[in-house]
């Protein structure tokens, strides 16, 4: 049974266990579901990354965003290397049950290159424009 | 050559030919990317869905967006049977190549519930509860 799919017709204000949701979460082949970070005051879309069950439900438990490291191949604590943590404010899911929106409080740059957010590479025309400055460098961002 | 992470030290302000990055995005093994759709004013997260190459280049030539269809395997113009458009205001690209951010003008509701947003699933301590009023009733949305 699909929950995401029965309940979509519920009224405003319909409530159910989140255990039930949770098992009709479609994650992908890999067992993963794309999470979307946005801030939660500015409503800037800062980064869009990956989590498992297990990173879902620490994030969830702990009120710190965790993801699935695709490249590491492991849980990625957010800001457990730069100290760029980024605290859950709430979190929804979508019609569908295969993405994840997160409202957070991004301390600091959200990308690795020190910028706020990810997405500046911005199209202009028959051109990309890099649209966003280096807050921290990451040089700084990832010394030990 | 992977160019965005070749760029990624580059300046703010630094331009790059489009077709130079679109070679290098990392579509996905269905040749596909993840797309977010953000209102442009209010800033609301309406709904993610993917594109391939095609949809991604006819978004940016016609300005208004186009998806791939997953579950029906061709290009999905949105709004094509439901009315209910985006006209693409600016896109762009992350860090890594692999997940494009629109700002759109969306017309009515963006969710095939007739919710204004797909993300309409709220997690609530150990509840999910339904927030978002279907603005058009989906038989409506769809009738032909």
């Amino acid at each position: 049974m699909n929950h995401f799919k029965e309940f979509e017709r519920n009224e405003d204000g319909f409530t159910t266990p989140l255990e039930n949701m949770l098992g009709s979460i479609k994650f992908n082949e890999q067992g993963l579901i794309p999470a979307i970070a946005q801030q939660f005051d500015s409503k800037e879309v800062l980064m869009m990354a990956w989590m498992n069950l297990e990173a879902l439900k620490e994030t969830l438990k702990t009120g710190r965003v965790c993801y699935w490291s695709r490249s590491r191949g492991g849980l990625w604590r957010k800001g457990e290397s730069s100290g760029q943590v980024q605290e859950l404010k709430s979190l929804a899911l979508d019609c569908d049950g295969d993405t994840v929106l997160m409202q957070v409080d991004q301390t600091g740059p959200a990308c690795h290159t020190g910028r706020r957010n990810c997405f500046f590479y911005a199209v202009e025309g028959e051109s990309v424009k890099i649209s966003g400055e280096v807050l921290i460098p990451p040089e700084e961002l990832y010394k030990k």
